[in-house]
């Protein structure tokens, strides 16, 4: 018998991703939570099936016997809803950035509001397999990490635990980003005008997702800085990472410590020297694509990360998490 | 009279914006040099007017009495043309990086080539206006700068001068141009089903523009970090500068250092601290946009700067090179 | 001394383009007339000058001695404003669909709602100066044609009045156009995600822009299938257009029908057989562009029409008949 | 034990589609055929797994026993290459032109060349399921349909056998096309800084794709007025099909129509009056969507019908022939 998972959020970009992630999967049916004004965007076709709705509820919950509950909403809609459905018996996946950041004071910081939840925040696992994987089968509520913190800790953790990056000279990370990365709701500067042949810089050294790079990967904030940009296509995040080296000879000793630290990782690849990933490596999949470079004589080096914002960076990490918490195959619908 | 311009190379997309602006300069008439098959570009428009077409030779170049040609031509095309031009009595301005490099030992070592002209290399003015104003109007042959070296140089250098900038940190710079940057020859790289909703680095740290910018700015090269990127877009270049600032509080500051060094200057537009541009802001303009950010608390620094890589990248700072070579308005044509 | 000239909704993109094209007329100071929240958008450089504001009310037009105004503001918004500014003293050039029409019962039919002002309607001259250059230059009030009629009627009425369209056949009108003719206020259908990749059909067989090529082409409305379509782009508008051609053997004789119809036209290009436009030749001009193509033995026909939706199909037009009302040079600005 | 299809020409766009689907099929296994140069494409990424590849020889498919292959080639490589498969115990699914015309005469007349193997063409059977079902199982060359013909054949011929189209005043389909329709091989029309922003038509009324839809749909010539344009963006084909209706009263009675003629077809899908179909609606999928608009009053007709190219356009269709000629489910690897 399949596992009831319900979406809130189904008409945005990542929760229509969930939605067409989980059609895929054997053992799940996907079941739409019809919160506010979701419903319209049924498309008109008229010999087409459709997901089960039913209301975004507590009661409805648990009287379908939902074992899981993707919110696919923001911060707010978030702390308001997963109580309620926690206390319904479902565990919950929880996509916004409401339970990432570890602490009340931590969130007050970066996302401007109070906490409500300081419980929940607490007892949320962070949803980032490669790093949280023992700890994610018996979690509640599951943290899914943000699309640039994904790219961008499973690039920089390895080499930071490795020695390999000189810490005093600091890390950069310059991320562009997909338009679907800001979400669904209309908006001037997601308007196709505005975007279309421009390419901009955003939240330029203040965006909400560093401090979860920074407790993740490890760095100092003083080590860190971080640059967002608007890239003019749909879907993918590409971040340029620049370091400098200590005690690697060579950009294949940077792979080799990739290598060694993710054997067996089914969605992380890397690339041999000379070679970089770009977007359309990794669009509509689960993957994050890693390539290096290295200028051996001064240590100046280059790692590229790509993922798809809406997969590895959102949905498709969300059903492995699922995967992992229900003891399915963590690849399950996802290559 | 309308001083004579040819263009040779006027098909590729350098080429036909700088006839597009001589076309809008009221003391030039623009004169296509016929060279090879340039001429199938030319659009079936029944009751339009064209330009001039005259051979690309030395004797066409004299008996018309051309009194500059501009070269948008790969770098060995306007090696073996410059001296020929330069004989029949026309100033050079070359858009190619032939001439900017400075000694043929720096050609070869970035160009992989020898290069055949190395009195005129010695001899060539470097066409930056903004640094190199006082040698332009007695040149014969200007070497006309690099897009992605005219977004750092004028970016960079001003605080370098200043000493804001940590030289022990280094300096990154992320740069991200648009498919015109790339030349109009057909290439499976620039073909359209590559690119659109693609985003991907190339010549990841040793760029041949790189060398450009050291000369110019004063960076050592264990100092600075480069890598060229390809948007999914026609025109522009932003470039993303990291660094670390010393010897100034606030962002005003730096943003200060820049109205001191280019009081005056008609083509660089400086942006309020809160503000960067972004290529909507310089599409179609000779304008270069600079916008900073700094963390005060830490040092980290941001500067963005924006053109046109067709523009200020190219045929429009050719153009401001031709006006200040004899003695026009250097905005006239350009704003 | 300047023709004063104000813009209400100069942020919208028809609003801006006017902007620029009045910043580029010799004889005009633009002056921007602050309707609502419109101030905003205003670029944050430092070190730019903007075109003067004042408020938009008759005391503010009046007090400034403008000559006319230019309205790129919803109809409702439109016809609320006219008659103020006509009052004050100033003509008006409104590009909104409120005054194209005819009559208020054309109104109601098309655009959903009673004419509050039909005695402006009754006076509004239609300014296409193709086909009603005689009338402008008197006018108080002028009605700029829409974008699509300008198109159609440019290219359908020459071969209506010349006999070679068989109206039993009917004519087919597929249009396509960029994202910027929906206007720049937020929307889904608007939003980058939901149009790049993407291209759709609207307001199939009953937009609102079908009675003005109706009124001014000459066809009927059983003779005449029209459907609008957006295009992954910022400007232009290409319409294709089938019909039965009758008393002509040749492509070329269709192309000597528009050549005799337009000699002299400044803006309209024919081209050659074999040739047809595309967006890319009309972008940023107030050209509009045709093409023809027969098959001789059957009669069908096609003929293809661009041109840039923000300049012939917008504030490139309104300045050609700004230009007739007050004695320039019909192409001001616009060449 | 799988079944082994090869692919000849895998590094195009069709090649790769089909791999990409054929890697989703349980019961199949892609062989890569090495033709010409192939295999540099394959990305250089370290822990990724490829399929086998060998040489695109007689000897090396009989020896491998590979039951089918498919050639993504184009029509000149098509014919050369399928007598040597099949006289090697494959059989061939063809996605060229190469023999979809039914007679040499024909394919003279349209492709400008001689058919080389007018047997082979004579016994092709051509592979539009949904209404060539019958003759698909057992044949062993299909001719798959061209991308074109299969959006215009599904809309147009039911409407013409049920008599709903007045032939007399003809049929007008425009149709649009992403640019992998143009396949991948470089080349300045497919080049992205002369697709972006721009929309052209080409082939006016002389496409070679109109013969196909005359033979398959039961027009006439003097009936079908077709002109193919060209989108910026990577893959779709939308037509629009313009007709005068006879014989029915609304637009439900147009759908119903397709509704009794396609009941069953997995691949059809069909919508309520007032929407229609997009191209984000069928991207990636095998659907063609039909969506209807009538004017009751005076019977003119749109009919809106879309597809992927690259899918029920090209490789999705094939591996639906494919299907029917191994007897798998006719959706398999398709939905």
């Amino acid at each position: 018998m399949a596992l009831l998972a319900g979406i809130v959020g189904y008409t945005g970009y990542s929760g229509a991703e969930l939605l067409a992630v989980l059609e895929r999967h054997p053992n799940v049916e996907p079941i739409l939570l019809e919160h506010r004004d979701d419903g319209a965007a049924i498309p008109p076709i008229r010999n087409a099936t459709h997901p089960r709705r039913i209301p975004c509820t507590p009661e409805a919950v648990r009287n379908e016997g939902l074992a899981v509950v993707f919110l696919a909403t923001p911060p707010e809609v978030s702390m308001e809803l997963t109580s309620f459905f926690l206390d319904a018996g479902a565990r919950v996946i929880d996509l916004s950035g409401a339970f990432r950041l570890g602490t009340p004071q931590n969130y007050l910081t970066w996302y401007k509001a109070a906490h409500t939840q300081p419980e929940l925040l607490a007892e949320a696992v962070y949803g980032l397999p490669e790093y949280c994987r023992e700890r994610i089968p018996a979690a509640r509520l599951v943290a899914n990490p943000g699309c640039y913190p994904t790219a961008a800790n499973l690039a920089i953790r390895p080499l930071l635990e490795a020695g390999a990056i000189d810490r005093t000279a600091g890390v950069v990370c310059d991320a562009k980003s997909g338009v679907s990365g800001a979400g669904r709701k209309p908006n001037l500067k997601n308007s196709f005008c505005e975007v279309t042949e421009n390419f901009s810089a955003y939240s330029v050294l203040h965006h909400r997702h560093v401090p979860e790079v920074l407790r993740v990967s490890g760095l100092e904030e003083r080590e860190f800085s971080f640059t967002a940009q608007l890239l003019p296509l749909h879907r993918g995040i590409l971040e340029t990472i620049y370091f400098r080296a200590v005690g690697v000879g060579s950009a294949e000793d940077l792979v080799a410590i990739y290598e060694k630290r993710y054997v067996g990782e089914p969605f992380i690849r890397l690339y041999n020297p000379g070679h970089m990933p770009d977007l359309h490596a990794v669009a509509r999949t689960n993957f994050c694509d890693i390539g290096v470079s290295l200028d051996a004589r001064t240590g100046r080096a280059v790692v590229v990360s790509a993922i798809d914002n809406l997969v590895k960076g959102a949905a498709g990490q969300a059903v492995q998490n699922m995967n992992l918490m229900f003891g399915f195959a963590e690849t399950e619908a996802l290559l």
